[in-house]
C-alpha cells in the first residue's frame, strides 16, 4: 500500500537517490549530472524495484510523532525540519584556486578551474525500507584498535533500537566471527550498550584478515541478516563492498553500510576519520614525555614512532598540536640522514642551540631508507622494518662516529594510543556516523559509506572512498605550517633552478 | 621600486583584495561580483594606493628562500606552492537544500535554490606591505578566559619572528592595558613564549569592559604601533573595527586584525571558534560526576551548568558527547517547567525508568523564566539571575511539593573549564589562526578577522562575524541529535495542526 | 572436633583475640596488658565460646594448598608464612617527644614518656570462624560519596568469593535499603564487580540518614545474613557497633565489620583513610584553574571551597601539594578577616607583590563567622552557612569599601572531587581494607574497623575510632609547612609573652 | 658568642645528634643506647667542635619570629612547637610478630622478640650551625629522571631562601656538571623555580655515571660551596658520602645532605621513596591500554614491562592497583615458564576461561632466563638483556608451537612514566623532604639523607640506607595480596613436604 501525504515528502519518494536524474544540470547545481554519475548511491530499488516505502519510525520530536498515529496529510513545516530530503546534496570541493601555483592547489594547468561535485547528504529519511520489526541487524568491527569503536558500535544498536529494531547482533572478532563457528554473537541491546563508550577498544573485538565473501555471504543468509554495519578500513570496505556485491547477486535484501575506521585518517574525500583526533591528543603525551626526556639529558634527543603506515597525519598533527617537535617525518616527504641537508645535520643544529632535540617519526617514514632491513616472511614477502628503532640504532652510531654526544629516548606509544576511549569530538564525530550508517540501511541505501565532508555528513559510493590512501600533500599549507613549526628544512636535495 | 616577478605573481600584486573586480562573474565561480561586495576586505592601500610591496620574508622551504637572495624571476613551480593568492576563493555555503522542509534548511521559498558566496582564504602572501624591522606588533586578549589564549599569542609572537620582526609587545589586561598607565607592557620574545602554550589562561592578563576608541589610538599613535592583533569576542571585535576606522580617518598605517575569542562557539560563519572543542571536552568531567552523583543517590538528580549565555552549542556538543545526559535545556529552545510536557514530567519519567537523572542547562537557558529574579544592579539595569542555582532552587520545591522525593546535586565547572589549557585539536587551530592574523597584517588586510569556514581558513571582514550571535538552529540536525540523544521530548507547548 | 595441628597453630587458635592476657607485659612488649584491655577487639566467641574453628579455606599459594587435602601436621615453614598470628601486634605511637615544646608533641608535661600502645594486626588467619558455604553476606554504603567505594566493595566481594562464599548481597541505598521495602539487593558476582572500580560513586548507592537499629537487625535477621561489612563514616560505624551489639544481645552469630569511609580523612589513630589521596589529587584541577583564572586577571583573586566540616586535612594537603596557594583557611585554626594580622591584609600584600592572590578554604573553616548565617532549618536548627560564598561575598565588599580593585573567581570541586574513581594509591588501600574486613569476619571478629596504622594494616575496636573527629593538629610539623608553603602569617591576635 | 635561652633549648643544643649519649637506655626507650650506636648522624661539630650554633632564622609563625629581635628568653610554649627536638626519636619496627610463621615475619628464631630502633627525627631546628649569608648552596640530580625532581629542586632553593640563604646553585647534568667545565651552572632564585613543579624531569639535567671524588671536591671548594643536596639513588648516595668524608678529611666545613631518588622504591628502611606513587599511578595507563587491547583481540595477551632491575615494587603495586592483572613478574621471585607450574600454563588457562590475558613483567624479572642474551659490551661485560621484548619472543614462539592461538601486544611505557610530573602525594613528599633536606644541613647534619619511616620524616646515616637495595618479600602479607589479585599460582616448583 503506497503512503500518502502532501507533495514535498512525496516527491521525495518518487526521487530516491536511485531515480534522481536531471537531464541536465539545475542553474544552481552546475555539475550535478557529472556528480550523480560518480557519486551515485547503490539502493535497495535498484534490486527491488516495487519496494514501497513506509513513513519513518523515527522521529526526534514528541509532538510530531508521525509514528502511527498519522491521521492526514502533514505539512513539512510540521515536521519541523526532522528529516533530510534524498536530493539534499553537498558540494565536495569548496576551494577556488586562482592558480597552480597557490597553495595546495590541485589544477590541472595554470587556469585552475573550479569544479562542483554534489554528494548526497546523511540523515534519517521520512520513509524507510524496512520494516523495523523485521531487521536483523549485525555490527562488525574490524582491523586494529582505534578510538571510538564502542562509541559507533553504542549508536547503531540505540538507533536502531529507536526505529523499533530488537534483535541487533555484534559478530565478536571480525569478519572471522561469520565463519568461525566457535566464536559466538554478542546481544546488544540498550542496556548491554550503555556505557561501553568509556571504555577504549572494541566490545566486539577486532581481528585483521579477510574471510571469504561467499562463506560469509552463506552465514548472513543463514542467520537471516539483511543489516550489515561494517566498520574498518580500507580492505574491510572492499570486503563489504563484495558482500553488497555478492548479496545483490544472490537477491537478498541487505543493507550494508561502512563506517570508514582508521585512526590514520587515510581515507579519501573526508574531513576526518574517527579516532584521529583522539589519537593525535593522546600522541602529546608521548611527545611531552620525550621532550622532557630530551630537555633532562645532556644533549637528549627524544624520538617518539606515531602511527601512519602511508600517511603522516597523526606526525603531522601531533607535531603541529604540540610546538615542541623539531623534526617531523613522514612517509609522504623523502628525506636523507646525511649530508648537509640531511636529519643528522639539522639535528646537531638543534642540540647546538637548545641543548636537545625531539623527533617524531611516522611508522611508515623512509621506508625507502630501510627496504630489507625487516627481512622477509615465511612466504618470502618483505617485512617492514621498525623505522623508529631502526632509525635510533642508525642516529647513534653516527653520533658516536662523529664524536657528538648524544643520548636517545625512544618512546613507541602505538597501543597506549589506540587503546584510549574516544575523546568528546570523536564521541560526537563517532554518534554521529553511526546514527547515519542506520538512517542510511532504513532509507534502503547499501555499499555506501558515512563520512564528513566540509562540517556535514555525507554517504558516499564505498569503491570512490577506497581507490587510494589518503596521503599529506606536501604542497600543503599544512605541511608547511609543520615545517615553519618544527624549523627544520626540506631534507630533500637542494632545488635546482631551470630558469 | 616595483618589484619583478613572473606574471603570476604580479598578477596577484595587481589584483589584491581590495583591487578585486571582475564585471560579472567568471563561469566556474558564480556569486564572485556580490560575494566581492559583501566579502570584500579593507586593505592598506584603500588608504595608502601608492604603496608598493615587496618580496615575502616569510618562506617554509629552506631550498626556496627568497628573502634577499633572489636573484631572477622565480616561477611558481619554484616556489613550492608556498603561498597562497589574493584571489584563492573558499565557498561560504556548501549544502544544497532540495526543500525548506529539508533538516537545517535556510530557504527562503520553498523551492530552494543555493547561493554562492565566496571568501578570501587566509594564508601567507608572496608579497606584503610592511618592512619587518619596521613593525611594531602589539597584541591584546579581551574579555573571558578560554582555552587557547596562549596558543594564538604564541603563535603571534613566533610568526612575526618569522618574517623578521623584533619588536612585539602584549598588552596587558585588555584594552584597559592601552589606557592605565600603571599598567606595563609585556614583552614577547620566541624564549619568553616559548611554553606558555603548555599553561591555561592568558599570560598577558585579559579584562572586560570597553575603553574609549579615541584614547586607544591616541596610544597607539604615541607608541608607534603598526601591527595590531585583538584577541577578543564580538564586543572587542567591534572595538577593533573602531580602532581600523579612526586609524583611517587619522591616516595611520596600521593593520588591526581581530582572532575570534569566544568559548560559546557563538561567532557567525566559522565552523567553530578556539576553545570551544577543549570546553566541550573538559565539560565531560563535571557531566561525569553529575552522573556518577545521580547515579550513586536515591532519586539522584544531577544538574550541571554549562557556558553559553545566548548559544547552547556547548550544552549541546557536551550534552551528544556524553551519551548520558537525560535533559539539555538551551537558551535558543524555549521550555516550561511544569506541565505534562514539562521539564519536571520528564524528569521524574526518567528517573522512574532509570533511578536517576541528568540535566545539563546552559547559562543563558530559560532566561524568560528568571526574569527579575537577579535584581537589579546600582544603575537599575537587570542582573541575569543564575539560571542553574534557580533551577534547582525550584526544582526541589517543585519535587517536595508533589511528594516525589529526590536529591539535588549540583555542578558548575565554569571556571575549571576556562582555565583549562587546549586540547590538541585547539592547539592545531589556535596555532593556525595566528600564523594567519599576521599573514593577513602583512599582506596589508585590516579590519578582518581569521577564521576556519568549511575546514578552510579564511579573512573575512569583521562586520559580517559580529552582525548578531550565532545561534543554535533547532531546526538542524545536531539539534535533532541531541534530542534523540537525551530523549527528552520538545517541551513547547504541543503542535497545534492548521490542517 | 577439634582440629589438630601443629603447636604454633594451635596456640593461635587457643590465645585468638578475645582471649589473649598475660598476667604481665612481656619484657619486649611493655604496655601489652593495658593495651589489651584499651583495643581488645569484640570476638564471635564471646557470645558463643564453644565454637570450633576450622582450617582456613583463604590460600595465597597453590602449592600449600590446605582446602581440604592437608593430611598431617604442616610446619610453619610450610605455610609460607600465609597467615597473621591473632597476637601479632602493631605499635600505635612510634615517635618519642623529647619535650614537651617539639613540635606536635602530644605530651603531659615537659619530660615526655613514650607510651606503648599495641594494636592488633589485620590479615588472613590460618582458622575461620565461618563455613564458607553458610555464609549470607551483605555490603552497605552509607553517607556522602567517596572514591574508592567500588573498589571496597568489588574486594570485599572478590575476597568472599576466594573464601568460597556465594552469597553475596550488596544493600541498596545505605541503611535505608534494610528498611525500605521498595529497594532491592543488589546480586554481587566475580563477574558483576569484576570492573567497578574503574568508575567512580558507589554501585550500592548511598544515603544519608539513620533507621533504627532493631529493625535493621530485624532484616538481618529474616534474611539471615551473618556478616556484614559496613563501608561508612563515623555515624555509620556507630551504627555498625549498634547492630553488633543488638546482634549478641539477640544471640545471633554475625559478624559485623566496618570500615571507615570519609573522604575529610577525619578518624582516629589511622594514617589516612581511603579516598583522601584521590580527593587531594583531584582537588589539584580546582586549584590550577583558581590560579590561572587569577593570575590572567587584574588582581585576580581565586578563592577555592575544599571538603572539610571539621577537620582541615583535605585543604592543607591540597595547599601544600599545589605550592600555588597564598592563603589555607580551616576549621581548626581560627582566623580574623579584618584588622592588621587578618586575611584580607595578608591577600592585599600578596596582590601587591604578584598581582594575584590563592586562596583555599575548608568547608568548616571559620564557623564562628558565619554563625547565624545560614539561617535556621524547619525544626529551627542552624544551617551551616556555605562559608565559601559568604566569604567571597564579604571579601569583594571590603575591598570595594577599601578602593582596592579586586576580581574574584569562586571554585566550588566539591562533587567533581567525591564522584572520581580512586587513584592507584587509593586503589591499592581499598583493596586491601576490603579483603582485610572479610579477614576479619571470618577471623570470628565483629564490632571491629580496619586501618592503616604506621604503615600496617590493623583491626581496631569501632569504639576507639569514632570518639571524636581527628583534627589537624595546629602544633604539627605538617600545618607549620602549609603556613611556610603560602606564606600566611598566624592570623590570630598577636602573641602576648607571658613573662 | 654563646646563645643565651631557657634551659629546654639549651639542653637540645649540647645534646645535638653527635653527642647523645646516655649510659644506659631511659626506661621507656629500651635500645636507645643501641640504635646511637648505629644510626648516629654525622655532625659538623664532629669536626669543629667549637662551633656555637645561632638561633636559627627560619620561622612558620609570625608572631614567634625570633628572627633578631628576640629580647630575652623565650619559653617553649611561647614558641608553638615550631621546633624538632635534636633527640625526639621515631621507631623503626613497628610490628611485633607473634611467630616466625606470621606473615612477613623477620624473625631470627620461632619465638620472635620485638626489637627497639630508634630513628631521628627530621625537622627544623632551633639552633643553626650555618649563618644563612655566608651560605653558598648546589643543589645536583643525578641518574634517570623520577616524578618530582623539580619539586624536591623548588622545595630546597625556597627552603634556602627562607633562611635567608640568597646563593644557590644548581649544577647541571649530575656530578659530570661539577668536573665539565663547558657545563655552566643554573642559578635558583625563588621566581626562577616557582613553577618548574608542574612539569617533568629535572630543570637542572641529569646524568648517570661516576666522577673522581677528589675532582668534585676539588671543584666544591674551588666554589667556596658549603652546603650540597644531592638527590639520587644508591650510586649517587655513595657518592655522596664519599664527598662528606673528603671534605671532613681536607677539614672543610660543608654539609652534605642527600635525598633518596628512585622510582623503584629500592632504598632500605624507608617507606617509600619520591616518585613511586606517580609511577604506580602512570603505569595504570599502560596497564589498561593492554588491557584493552588484548580484550579486543581473539585470544589478545598485553604484556607491560614496568620499571625495576632489582626490586619489583613497581610491578607488584601497579598489578594490584590495576586489578585486571592476571600474571605479574618480578626479580624476586622465581619462575618457569614451562612445566604444569609455568607461566605459559597458567596463560593458557586464563585465555581459555576470559579469551585473553595480561602479563606484567618488571625489567629485572627472570635474569636467569635470559643470562646471555643481552650479549656483551665493549668491556665484555654481559649487557642486560631487554625480558619484555625477550619474553614476548618466547611466548609467541612457544604458543605457536603448541598451536594456541595468541596475539601478543606489548607495551614498555618506561620513559612516559618517569617523565610524568609529580602527583600530588609525591608533590608533598617531595616538598617535605626537600625542606627537611635543608633543615638537617642547617641543623649541622651531614653524610645523612631524609626518608619517610612509617608515616614520619627522619634523618638517617647514608651507609644505613645504600646497604643493599630493598626488596619484595616474598612472604610478605603484600606480594600475597598481589598473588590472590592476580589468580597466579607460585611458579616456582612445587613445595615438597619434609614431613
Amino acid at each position: 500500500m503506497a503512503v500518502s501525504i502532501g507533495q514535498p515528502l512525496e516527491s521525495t519518494i518518487e526521487t530516491n537517490g536511485t531515480a534522481y536524474s536531471f537531464d541536465e544540470d539545475p542553474p544552481d547545481m552546475p555539475g550535478l549530472k557529472k556528480s550523480n554519475e560518480r557519486f551515485r548511491l547503490p539502493h535497495i530499488t535498484d534490486l527491488f524495484p516495487d519496494i514501497v516505502p513506509k513513513y519513518s519510525t523515527f522521529s526526534t520530536k514528541s509532538s510530531c510523532l508521525i509514528r502511527g498515529n498519522v491521521q492526514g496529510p502533514l505539512r513539512a513545516k510540521e515536521l519541523g525540519k526532522m528529516f533530510v530530503d534524498d536530493r539534499d546534496r553537498v558540494l565536495l570541493k569548496v576551494i577556488r584556486y586562482a592558480h597552480a601555483s597557490s597553495s595546495g592547489a590541485e589544477c590541472l594547468n595554470d587556469d585552475c578551474t573550479f569544479e562542483h561535485w554534489w554528494l548526497s547528504r546523511a540523515g534519517p529519511r521520512s520513509h524507510i525500507y524496512f520494516e523495523p520489526t523485521e531487521v536483523n541487524a549485525a555490527i562488525v568491527t574490524c582491523g586494529g584498535l582505534c578510538p571510538g569503536l564502542n562509541d559507533v558500535i553504542r549508536q547503531i544498536a540505540l538507533t536502531l533500537t529507536t526505529y523499533g529494531v530488537t534483535d541487533v547482533k555484534g559478530i565478536a572478532y571480525g569478519y572471522k566471527g561469520f565463519i568461525d563457528e566457535k566464536i559466538r554473537d554478542i546481544d546488544l541491546t540498550p542496556q548491554s550498550v550503555a556505557t561501553i563508550h568509556l571504555m577504549g577498544g572494541s566490545i566486539l573485538g577486532s581481528s585483521r584478515g579477510n574471510s571469504k565473501t561467499s562463506e560469509i555471504v552463506d552465514n548472513i543468509e543463514k542467520r537471516g541478516t539483511n543489516m550489515l554495519f561494517v566498520i574498518g578500513g580500507n580492505g574491510s570496505h572492499a570486503g563489504a563492498m563484495a558482500i553488497h556485491q555478492e548479496c545483490f547477486k544472490r537477491k537478498l535484501k541487505v543493507a550494508v553500510v561502512g563506517v570508514p575506521k582508521t585512526i590514520d585518517n587515510d581515507i579519501l574525500l573526508m574531513d576526518k576519520t574517527f579516532g584521529f583526533d583522539t589519537a593525535v591528543e593522546e600522541a602529546q603525551r608521548a611527545i611531552k614525555a620525550a621532550y622532557i626526556e630530551a630537555a633532562s639529558a645532556y644533549h637528549g634527543v627524544g624520538v617518539v614512532k606515531l602511527m601512519g603506515r602511508q600517511s603522516g597525519f597523526i606526525a603531522m598533527y601531533a607535531s603541529l598540536a604540540s610546538g615542541q617537535v623539531d623534526c617531523c617525518l613522514i612517509p609522504e616527504v623523502h628525506f636523507s640522514l646525511d649530508g648537509p641537508n640531511g636529519v643528522y645535520e639539522h639535528m646537531k643544529t638543534v642540540i647546538n642551540r637548545k641543548g636537545h632535540c625531539l623527533v617524531v617519526i611516522a611508522e611508515g617514514a623512509g621506508q625507502d631508507l630501510v627496504a630489507g632491513e625487516g627481512g622477509t616472511d615465511a612466504s618470502g614477502n618483505p617485512i617492514l622494518a621498525d623505522i623508529g628503532q631502526w632509525f635510533v640504532k642508525q642516529a647513534k652510531k653516527h653520533f658516536k662516529e662523529v664524536g657528538f654526544p648524544a643520548e636517545f629516548k625512544y618512546i613507541d606509544p602505538t597501543y597506549m594510543i589506540r587503546a584510549t576511549p574516544a575523546n568528546a569530538s570523536d564521541g560526537i564525530l563517532c554518534s554521529v556516523l553511526g546514527q547515519n550508517a542506520v538512517h542510511a540501511a532504513f532509507g534502503g541505501y547499501t555499499g555506501v559509506t558515512v563520512g564528513l565532508v566540509n562540517t556535514h555528513y555525507c554517504l558516499l559510493p564505498i569503491p570512490e572512498v577506497i581507490r587510494e590512501a589518503r596521503n599529506v600533500d606536501p604542497d600543503s599549507r599544512m605541511w608547511h605550517r609543520c615545517l615553519t613549526s618544527t624549523g627544520q628544512p626540506d631534507f630533500s636535495p637542494p632545488h635546482v633552478e631551470s630558469n
